[in-house]
């Protein structure tokens, strides 16, 4: 194991609790608009130092990593959430790529870690999408968003592509969450029918055992059978002109 | 048979008839806003003794299962509708596991399965979405689904994700139903996209009859000729070194 | 070929000709709402021809088959077009039926008539849809959808389930009409996408062509070569046991 | 390598050239609509310019193959954009067929040239949407598309099957680019679960590589193998009655 991956694990869990106290300091004054002051400077204090801790952890990558130019170009989503502050929402995907951990060591076939990555992976894009197009959207003039309830709401009926049009975004920003939640709700859907595909073909194949396929190892078998058969043949005395193979 | 399963199977039929009743007490006051008191009192008390009913049913097989730990942790959907009864909605769940009814000793393939569950759990998702909405949604001051008529309507264009927007919940109650409908509609998507798919894969298999692939059957008929040979060959005057196998 | 069978071969293109005069004379009075009434009673005359058209038919047919409880019994659905006239969008329905004539003889393959079928259905779907929901929306008070052209855009973005909700039915005919249409409109997402994956399953399944499967037809080949050697065997003076199979 | 498709080869580069100069001409007058007159009739002169090209292309194409009239019958689309220069929006679709260009000489697998013609495509019809449809209604009285950045919000979506409503076409040509986007929504949809499914698929049937096909390969190498044996019995003292294969 490279010291790199021994960083990455050591820090996986500590940048998850990062991550989750990221969210709270972020949601809080989002769904709360009327706190005083104090505690949304204590929120953005809060933001900043999940901000700095993210920020080491790539630092320390970097360092640690021996081909420095690769790592920057295989990284380079991590360094754009890192240096790109202002884009608030971005920060969020974050979370995402943080669900490796909850299929870590998994005893689950290939379709059963799909599942759990498409229920966790949706829930979570709700919930930022929610929090970001509230964010976006509570100030402007016209927005019809005006709280986490609604953007809750919002967010379910687009990821859904149900799209009622009783609440949508009116702000550039709001616009471009709805496009990543749009764009999830198309793969979402791709992944259920997919994984239900998969999961009917097997079934379908099962139930027709009398039609089951040879196996390679069958096959396998049956050549040993010949070879066995053809070196008994080459000991006998009637001998054959050609040796045994 | 164990006796639990005894009491499940003469219990189906009487546990399918409360529920029909339970459906038809709980639609008729809502269906009917201008109902005599003495009338929704009624429907009231049917609904209470369905209630009664499905609580019997589960401490009926409570007590007669042999590990009653394992049967909570594994039935803990069914206590939690019965202890929430303000959870009205949810009751209407329990319809979707009553399909297992119409699927009982079937004839029919995994597929033909497939499709009664699609078309009777569909038709009893937008049914119960349109009376759980109405019930919801009738109360409140801005609601534009006054009727079953409209819950109805609604229920179809959310569960095809249409979405047209002339009609949709605004109670908080009404928006978790539509959520329930939203998932139901990604997930008969899939379904019907799925068994299409694996009907599809099927048939265009069939067709390349002449690529038709070795079955297991086959290879194993061939690897009997071949041992019968070798135990021919070793019976033989010009006897084997090797003994048959 | 049974008398029936001779009886729906012939009346198989009168029959298209009189469903297309049909779709004529009912688009004609729904498309030009200020048609003269002289004009109006003669499409309603010409609809009336095609009615009797279609029950002559069901008639002739009836009479001709061997056994007509069963003939009545498997068409059902032809009877209650027949005799529901007042549902008048039903009656269009019988274009869809009558898409077999579009596949007969069909050099294609199965997917290449799953296209076929996808495309003229949907395209008929819209068209029928456009109509019915037009007819059945014009004289409402309240209704959205007042000609030819926005009963299209309406059907198009109601099958392909965008549904934006400037234009929607607000009878129940209409309402109706727009549940076939959504309904039409999964089935037309589902098939679209299942003819996809079986291509691309396939394609990718060839693209492994070292990985190919073994055949049925090849492992005959080889049953056949053992059983020679066996049969050679056995002539051998070195004589074997049991005899030739 | 005949002579047309060493003229196509030759063409490739600079028609791309010739099609993003005429989408920059044709998107600059749209984007900006308060671009003086002389800007709006150069970029008129680089449109047409453009349509030359590709109209020498056509007539190039045309003289250099072999047989004219097959020429003119395959590539009748080609002729229809070129000679109904009042389709403006037409003229667009040609950037989908230079999509190719993108997938020449890949190393790619089939799935992979299925994902970057999914996000090419994707992302060319929605600009090409939006464009269209921006430029479509910005003259109409009732519109509510009335600059890029609505456009390209609706294109989404529209393209997404979402369908809000807050904006929505209103002239017959924008219900004419909603309907292609629509479908491409469909197509989208559709080859999206497609390749995931095939994936799957794929992935689930390696997973169990116990359960792994016997190969056409292998097969064949175990008929070569009883050959041999037979071969080799043939050749022996105590001789077959038949001679060898």
């Amino acid at each position: 194991m490279s010291r790199v991956e021994r960083w990455e694990r050591r820090a996986e869990w500590p940048l998850l609790a990062a991550a989750l106290v990221f969210l709270a300091a972020y949601a809080i004054p989002i769904a709360n608009p009327d706190l005083s002051a104090g505690v949304v400077r204590a929120c953005s204090v809060v933001v900043l130092a999940t901000w700095v801790a993210f920020g080491v952890d790539y630092l320390g990558r970097l360092l640690l990593s021996e081909d420095r130019a690769t790592f920057v170009r295989r990284n380079v989503f991590d360094l754009a959430v890192l240096v790109l502050p202002m884009l608030r929402p971005l920060r969020l995907i974050r979370f995402v790529t943080l669900l490796s951990v909850l299929n870590r060591n998994s005893s689950r076939g290939l379709r059963g870690r799909v599942v759990v990555y498409v229920v966790a992976g949706t829930s979570l894009l709700v919930l930022c999408g929610a929090l970001a197009v509230t964010d976006a959207e509570r100030g402007a003039p016209e927005a019809n968003i005006r709280n986490v309830g609604d953007g809750l709401w919002w967010a379910l009926s687009t990821m859904t592509t149900v799209g009622y049009g009783d609440r949508y975004p009116t702000t550039t920003t709001g616009r471009f969450v709805a496009g990543a939640l749009m764009l999830g709700g198309i793969a979402l859907l791709g992944v259920v029918t997919a994984t239900l595909a998969s999961w009917l073909v097997e079934r379908v194949a099962e139930a027709g055992e009398s039609e089951r396929a040879a196996t390679h190892a069958q096959v396998e078998a049956l050549t040993a059978e010949v070879r066995a058969l053809r070196a008994e043949l080459a000991d006998r005395p009637g001998q054959s002109p050609r040796g045994p193979e």
